[in-house]
């Protein structure tokens, strides 16, 4: 007897048959007595087939006319899902972004839900439809189309689940939810029942692949409870949700990892104030988004300056960097694509002194090196090389008193493999 | 120095090269100070992939469903012209039925144009940019997505040609005009200059694919001048426009045939009062579409009944037909699926007499056998056997003075094949 906003990614509507199951797991929770609300990606490669087609028209199309183009794959997946509904003697309409009512603003391509105006939703449920919504799209007060960028849809769930007031908002995946690590890379990784949104951003924005984390931000600013469960079965997932700050919690809730970086170096860089201003603000102007930052110490007026940013960004990053070189006196540059970024997630860190201590001697010992360390007060994060990845989550997944009983079936992805598995559509 | 609507139908658009071709033309329509409007279609079989994956869910699927995912094969093509009308530097903004303001009725799959509030269109125009409109689609006070149906790109265009009063609705396809027969049948057929609305209505509706007999209706009833031409070449088409009454005219325009219909006879019915009208009406609440009608006299109080009616109606008339066959005392019924109507059509017809008797001495002369006759004020209709639709259309042709000196290229197609061809999409 529950109002339930259920999301399934664009791999659970891959195929006709797959579209089945979605609709009958919809019934199943229809005839348990609720209220239900889908929200659906676009099928399997759809995106990329359309990407591919604006591509050979225009090199640089115009995010207007692209997000025109891509809010039709979510179109598609959510009539089909809703004749799939109807197959089966059942009640089912289908919504675009705008006729749902999600307001965005006008950043064509990446933009922001507004508001959200559910009458229509209201109104099919209340005449006992199980309702379909297209996921990542909306409509600016212009009346254009927007999409909502990396994450979309699953934002999309979560803004729906606060506009009509749902119990809760189910995120169907290929995993079963929220686990301490990747266990295809810490075989021993437990299943948590529950975590908090702090916990949760951190690991999201730490590399865990399951919940985005710009879905998870909107949940905690909006009180939205999410549970993040399979696809596939029907076990309970992982609550995420607001924990009583009383309730005794481990210190360390996760162990993430992130092999989707690149660590640029630039070298014997002038000294002067001013030098990192000038790096970082020609990168962000680019469009780099710069992770981590080091600058080290300097020796006779000259400095190395270390930052990590997305293996995408690679050409962009290392364009600004020949051009700023001259300005800033750097001898030459290197490019480490080989690095891993391994974090110690837990809202229970900020009361543990000693946390980094401590993960530094368990690295140490497991004959670990340490390319470059960055903290925030629940999270640690250290870069490794890509190769010693797994034993350095491994270690301190143990260390920091994670580990399960069970053993997961060993996994021998390499770092790329991994990093190709966590990519993660919209 | 004219506002020009452009429409361009399926095969226009099926591929990125193709996209590019119809950029190229609106650009030089563009440059030679035109104000340009293009309406498209789908891309190629887009819709007929929509329709397989739709079909592998739900063998009926809701018209409103169907209509959520047919709009968004415009959607696509429509983005995607945009995009390549920029990539060569000239300003473009595509618009999706409802975001253009053709609001419909809400008779999903099927729907009527009842408004066009064209005023992002101007807006944009008056920007200087060439603005792409999705055809086939609109939009109910309600919000629901609908879709006009058959012939439903062409009617968007001459809408909006209304809408923005446009000097002309160019309707591009892959023959430059309208002929007085069609070529591949004729050898000796000629294009037109200029047509009447009420031939070229009477022409299409007789089986002549080039326009769309709706669209040809609606530019009538709004005075719309709609100009016919090839896609792949500069030459003028056909005008097809209001023509002074008082102009002298051919007394036949042209020579129409149609291949896609087939025709039952039961024989033997009951005749007396109401048979036909049983019949008849129970062919039209099963939705099949039926053209032609013959009832001979009767004998012994028995009467044979032949109705014609398209080839993807068989199924449900031969259902309707077995189903009313015990009420109407009929003793069995025939199908004869190898049938062609050959069509004379004419506005000078009207104050002609003698042009049937013309034509059925031409048809005998000729060895042709007339199965079913049908007249209008401005045309006449025969039914003959497929096998004669050929020498049909070529000596009544000859015989009514539309002979061209020059010759088509002889092509040797069946009626099947050339029924084939004759199909058109949206």
């Amino acid at each position: 007897m529950a109002l339930i906003v259920a999301k399934f990614g664009g791999t659970s509507v891959a195929s006709p048959e797959r579209i089945q199951n979605v609709a009958k797991r919809l019934i199943a929770m229809k005839n348990e007595g609720n209220d239900v609300v889908a929200v659906v990606s676009a099928m399997g490669k759809t995106t990329d087939e359309l990407v591919g087609l604006a591509n050979a028209l225009n090199e640089h199309p115009s995010p207007r006319e692209m997000d025109m183009l891509l809010s039709t794959g979510e179109q598609v997946s959510m009539s089909l899902l809703a004749m799939a509904i109807n197959a089966r003697g059942y009640r089912a309409a289908s919504f675009t972004g705008w006729q749902a009512g999600i307001v965005t603003d006008s950043t064509f391509s990446s933009a922001k839900i507004q508001e959200v105006t559910a009458e229509r939703i209201k109104a099919k449920l209340a005449d006992g439809a199980i309702v379909v919504v297209a996921g990542f799209q909306g409509l600016t007060e212009d009346g254009e189309i927007t999409t909502l960028g990396r994450g979309g849809s699953d934002t999309t769930a979560v803004a729906l689940a606060w506009g009509i007031d749902a119990d809760v908002c189910e995120i169907y995946s290929d995993v079963d939810g929220v686990y301490t690590a990747d266990p295809r890379v810490v075989p021993r990784a437990r299943k948590l029942d529950v975590i908090s949104y702090d916990d949760m951003l951190e690991l999201s924005s730490a590399g865990s692949g399951v919940l985005q984390s710009r879905a998870v931000e909107l949940a905690r600013k909006f009180g939205v409870v999410i549970h993040s469960r399979s696809a596939f079965s029907d076990a309970p997932g992982t609550l995420v949700k607001e924990i009583d700050m009383f309730m005794e919690q481990a210190v360390v809730t996760g162990v993430a990892h992130d092999t989707s970086e690149i660590k640029f170096t630039i070298r014997d860089a002038d000294d002067v104030p001013g030098v990192a201003a000038q790096v970082f603000s020609a990168l962000a102007s680019g469009s780099v988004n710069v992770d981590m930052i080091i600058q080290n110490v300097g020796e006779n007026s000259h400095t190395d300056i270390s930052f990590t940013c997305p293996k995408g960004s690679k050409e962009e990053a290392e364009a600004i960097v020949k051009r700023i070189m001259p300005r800033i006196g750097g001898r030459d540059y290197v490019i480490d694509e080989n690095i891993a970024k391994v974090s110690l997630v837990g809202t229970g860190m900020k009361s543990s002194p000693g946390i980094a201590a401590k993960a530094f001697s368990v690295l140490a010992e497991n004959k670990v090196n340490i390319l470059m360390i960055s903290t925030s007060p629940i999270r640690l994060s250290i870069v490794v090389e890509g190769s010693q990845c797994q034993v350095a989550a491994r270690c301190l997944h143990e260390a920091f008193g994670l580990d399960s009983e069970s053993v997961f079936e060993e996994t021998a992805l390499s770092p790329e493999e991994i990093a190709a598995k966590m990519q993660k559509g919209r």
